[in-house]
């Protein structure tokens, strides 16, 4: 059996990667959601395995302590990362698996993941991806000129991944990222094993006739 | 603007390209059919730079000695072969090129196109292939047998193409390459130009505020 295909979904800040992933799941039922590792809180209706796993600090460190996380950032004095056992369980049982996550988290989990396929959710332009930061209404203009810059260095690090998708609209966005999914099964690689298992027993099977 | 893409699509002999490629063609009227140079007969009904471009044996000969064809080969006296200068026009004005050959073909226009995206279309099963190859109805059993044989020679030429997609109905085998074309638009080095050009402007008129 061919193994599954790691999907990273990622891009620059308040590209709307959230919103395509929820529908791309919506679109591809069979594609499997990675659920992230939390040290914080569940908030009210989230659930454990679900939202997210959710884990003590104490859990959290072992976690890290045995390499069990793909990736691990802290923000505001909570732990988030991405348990390696999950993907790699999924990956194995030949099913597809989608990430979602920040570009630097995505950087780290290539070191671990070349073979995966990461796909860079890009703005229809900086004016939008301007407009949709600024569009919140709820910062400072300070806030917002410093994740402007935040998000065009993140833009930076579109050279690390696969494909570039622009979320123009979300339906389009989806679908592209559905077809670099159905492309990377067509990769020559993923055939050439069951080819040769398939031309063994029968040119065998010829021989043996002669 | 982008360069369009070269597509070449091809497999072994009976895998049923011209069907997959004229279904193709039908989905997607905006992919440019790239037309080959024949030295045979027009035959009823076949129309000059339609079907083929029809030509002498001495001006395809010029042609040959011009480098004027990405590849050519003769079949039972008459000359067939891929004109350059179309494909190269075609990708310039940024659309997309399929060009539907069989695989030692194939492998020829790889040395001057390896930028072009190579599928290869593969039967359901070799089984299967022998009873497409068979079920002409219309050969001797020793020709079905070289047939054959050529086919699964042909099908290890697999390594050298960037895509399998199985030939199990046209429509899903037409859906997979239509896939792959979306994906291999959505390869980054086909943003990264579009992407700086837009970032200078920005970056510059910015500086130009503070």
């Amino acid at each position: 059996m061919n193994r599954g295909l790691l999907i990273v979904l990622s891009g620059p800040s308040g590209v709307g990667k959230g919103t395509v992933c929820t529908a791309l799941r919506g679109k591809l039922p069979e594609l499997i959601y990675s659920v992230s590792a939390t040290s914080r809180q569940p908030r009210e209706g989230e659930r454990d395995g679900v939202n997210y796993f959710f884990k003590t600090r104490e859990q959290f460190q072992d976690m890290i302590a045995r390499d069990a996380l793909l990736e691990h950032a802290e923000y505001v004095g909570n732990y988030y990362g991405t348990p390696r056992e999950f993907v790699e369980k999924t990956l194995a049982e030949g099913k597809d698996i989608i990430l979602e996550i920040e570009v630097q988290g995505a950087i780290k989990v290539k070191e671990k993941f070349p073979e995966g396929v990461f796909v860079f959710l890009l703005p229809p332009s900086l004016n939008e991806l301007r407009q949709r930061i600024v569009g919140r209404g709820t910062e400072t203009q300070a806030t917002i000129d410093h994740r402007l810059s935040v998000a065009i260095e993140e833009m930076n690090l579109l050279y690390h991944y696969d494909y570039a998708v622009v979320n123009d609209q979300i339906d389009s966005a989806c679908s592209r990222i559905s077809s670099i999914i159905t492309a990377e099964h067509c990769k020559r690689e993923r055939f050439l094993h069951e080819l040769f298992q398939e031309l063994k027993p029968i040119t065998a099977g010829e021989n043996a006739e002669r």
